[in-house]
This record gives structure tokens, C-alpha cells and sequence, in this order.
């Protein structure tokens, strides 16, 4: 048995999501295990890093699979590829020892979500950014995200249906760019609570339209109630960015070639 | 009666093009002259710039219309925008003179080309850009695009049914910059023909690939043969990106705001 890890890029926006559900709902993971199936010839189950959610997207999500078949990495690549629609891909085929886990050997992972503020709705962008009327503040949004950094309890940030057994995370980064009139927001953890990016970047925008200052952030952050924390933002705008693992593995991860026109 | 110069942005997937045709077939000019004649009032007819393809792009298409209705410049944007179908905006709307005219008075048009290259097809590029396999040599193609600059008859780059009265353009500007494994083909002349830069890129892309040197342009153009110029570009690469017309229009172009994340 040869265990296989892979990267992925997919825009999620006719899927719902990356968990396989009933038969004739289209996900992620239903999509692809039903292509590498058809190159393995013999059923094949993927383990994803991280189950996105129906809307949200990948630059690079990382799985991995399990199976008695032979083939070349570059041929599980030609292969799949050749297999998944155009929304989805596999940017690199790799084997793995039966140590590697995608979800439980992750200690790092990365998300953007893309946001354009402006009095004119952004028609280029539909899909893949999401849209606040008007401007904001990007220096009180700064400080707002400041603190949320570090190992807290992040309950307020968290779906009511998360099934994380533990809500403490440690936030290593929470970056906010801005590229002409869209800001880019980078956030940086071990790991995330179901729709924890989204709600964070909601709280900074509530931050950066003025509605609250940004001490505010942290109120609610030690608050620890989803119901004090504004509004989550909507799904287009999310990007899964990259997964890291120890150097151990040997990981062909790079900045994906199909995000080059993004910053 | 007055007259109204409007940018519009848009993405082409879901149209047949710009120009108007037989009811039930969506374009673009339909569903903004819907908007625009409900805000109006009024039945009001739109002439565009130029007339862009099916499934073809635009960063800023410039038209006019002429109406009886008096409102303020924002009432307008806001009306227009509040009733387009998200893949659709008004960028600015701008009172003219009679003398304007978006077709006539433009004295320039630039048009970009997003071709990513590449042994993975490029998921989140779905419909933004067009891809090809493999790499491509940047400097041939370079080359290649200096033998086409300047003022010349373009009939071998001319689509059969193009309804241009002459084949002759100056065409300023053809350059090709890279932006990670995405090649980004600008192109700026007096006037473009049917399908000119879908087919200029093809030309440059035949070379990129090695199956002809860089003098080939330059035959191609001179045989002044549609039969020899190779393959057309698929549109959905292709985005209008802006036009020119002279500072006494005085108009709020500029670069767009919904295209930012794109260089």
C-alpha cells in the first residue's frame, strides 16, 4: 500500500463545499475521489487538510490518498487532471511515507480572503472576491487585528456547529493589504475553527466602516460569545492558501502558478 | 436631450457578445439598455465603443446615450448599477457635449490578453484567462510583436466576417509581460479589427512555441492572408481594458478599480 499526497487548487463556487455528502451534491471531495478512482481503477478515499466550506476556494489544498496501484507521479497528475473539471486541479502528485497524515500532520496553515470596497460593485470579480460599499479604515483595522494575535480561546470567532474538540488556536499572523481598492487579509494559525477567517475578517471590517474601535477586537475575543462578534463575511472571498508540513516530508509546495495574477 | 458618456465594466462569460440580438439571446447592450431605460424612464439606446465578442471581457468599455431625463451623474450610477446583474457595472456616468460620440471620437483602444501557461490547468483562472500547455519562449515573442507595430494593412488578422470599412491600423504598442506563469499581451492601436488581437496573440503564441521564428510575423502580415496567420485565441482571455478619446470630453476614466488584483 503506497500512501500519495497532493495539492489542489479549486475554485469553489459550484461546490458545497470539500466534504463528500449524498449522492448528487456536488463537493470537492466526491468530485475528485471520483477522478483518482478512475486512475487508480479501484476506489480510492482522500483525507483533506481542511474541509473548506460550499463557496470557498483553494489556492493550495493538501490531501492524501492510499492505494495498491503503481503509476508515476507525473501520470497520477496527467491522469486526474485529464479526469476533474476545469474548476478543479492537481497541482503536484507526491509519495508519502504511511507517516504523513494531510490533517493531522499540518502545523501551519494559511487563508486570504479577498475583499473589494468601492461605491461601484466589482463585475470583474464576481465569484472571487467579496464587496463592501464604501471605505475602509485600513490603520484601525491593523490595530484591531493586533489583538487578536497569539494563543487565545477563539469560541467568539467560531460556527455554531463547529465540531472542533479544542477552540484554542494560536494566531500567528493578521495581515491586511491593500492593492488599489481591494484589501487582501492574510491569517496565519496551527489551525482554524469552522468559519473562524470569515468571522475574524468581519470584525475588522465592522472595525475599518467605524462602527467600533478597535480595542473592540479584543472584547470580544475575551468576551468568548459568537453573538457579540458582528457578522461573518461571505464565502466567495476565501481562499485556502497553503498547508505546511515538517521538511521531512518533501513536499513539492510552491506559491501556485494558478493564483499568479493575484497578489 | 442630453447626452451621457458611461464606463462600463463587465465580465463576458454569460453574454453574447455586446451587440444587441433577437430577444431571449442575453448581451450586453440588452441588459444595460434595460437598466438604463428603466432608470430613465424612458427608452434609451446605448453606442459603444467597440463591439466585443462572446464571452470577451471589459475592464472599461466607453458608450453614450442621449435622453430628455435630467438626473445627477451618481443618481445614474446608482440606479444603473442597482439594476445590472452583478456581472455587471457602471463605472462613471459623465454629461457630454452632441460632439461626443464613444464609437467616433475614440482615439485609441487598449486591449489585454491573460494567457497562463503551464502543465496544470489553471482552476481559479476559469474564465479569466486562457491557458496553453507547456511553457512559452517570452523573448521570440517579443521579437515577433516588433515586426507588427505601426501602421498596416491587417486583413491576414481579420476574422471572414469582419465589417470594417478599411483593413488598415496603426497599431502603437504590443508588448508581453509575465507575471509568474501568466502572460499578459497588451495591445494599443487607432482601431482594432474583428477578432485582431485574439489573432495577433495566436501569431506570437505559434512563435512562443517554437513552430515558427519571430521573422514569421512579418510574412504573416505582408501575405495579408487570414489562412496563414494560424490559430485565434479563445475570447475568454481577452478584457477591453480602456479607451482614449481626447481631454476636452473631460471623462473620469481610469484605471479601474474592479481589476485591481489583476496587473
Amino acid at each position: 500500500m503506497q500512501r500519495y499526497a497532493l495539492g489542489i487548487q479549486y475554485l469553489g463556487t459550484a461546490y458545497h463545499g470539500w466534504q463528500r455528502q449524498n449522492s448528487g451534491i456536488p463537493t470537492l471531495q466526491q468530485a475528485l475521489e471520483t477522478a483518482i478512482s478512475k486512475v487508480a481503477n479501484a476506489n480510492v478515499e482522500l483525507v483533506a487538510a481542511g474541509r473548506t466550506d460550499k463557496g470557498v476556494h483553494a489556492v493550495e489544498q493538501v490531501a492524501h490518498f492510499d492505494t495498491e496501484t503503481v503509476r508515476a507521479p507525473y501520470n497520477w497528475l496527467r491522469g486526474i487532471n485529464a479526469l476533474t473539471p476545469e474548476d478543479i486541479s492537481v497541482s503536484w502528485v507526491q509519495p508519502v511515507s504511511q507517516e504523513f497524515h494531510a490533517r493531522f500532520s499540518a502545523q501551519r496553515r494559511v487563508y486570504r480572503y479577498f475583499l473589494s470596497c468601492g461605491i461601484v460593485k466589482p463585475a470583474l470579480l464576481v465569484n472571487r472576491a467579496a464587496w463592501v460599499y464604501g471605505e475602509l479604515a485600513l490603520a484601525p483595522m491593523q490595530r484591531a487585528a493586533e489583538y487578536l494575535l497569539g494563543r487565545h480561546d477563539f469560541s467568539a470567532f467560531r460556527a455554531a456547529d463547529c465540531q472542533a474538540k479544542s477552540p484554542v488556536k494560536t494566531l500567528e499572523r493578521l495581515a491586511i493589504h491593500q492593492q488599489n481598492n481591494v484589501l487582501i487579509f492574510e491569517a496565519q494559525a496551527d489551525g482554524f475553527l469552522m468559519h473562524m477567517v470569515r468571522n475574524l475578517v468581519g470584525v475588522l471590517v465592522a472595525v475599518g466602516r467605524g462602527d467600533y474601535p478597535p480595542e473592540w477586537a479584543q472584547q470580544v475575543l475575551q468576551r468568548g460569545d459568537r453573538r457579540h462578534a458582528g457578522i461573518a463575511m461571505p464565502p466567495q472571498g476565501l481562499y485556502m492558501t497553503s498547508v505546511e508540513y515538517d521538511a521531512v516530508f518533501k513536499l513539492p509546495q510552491a506559491s501556485s502558478s494558478a493564483t499568479s495574477v493575484f497578489l
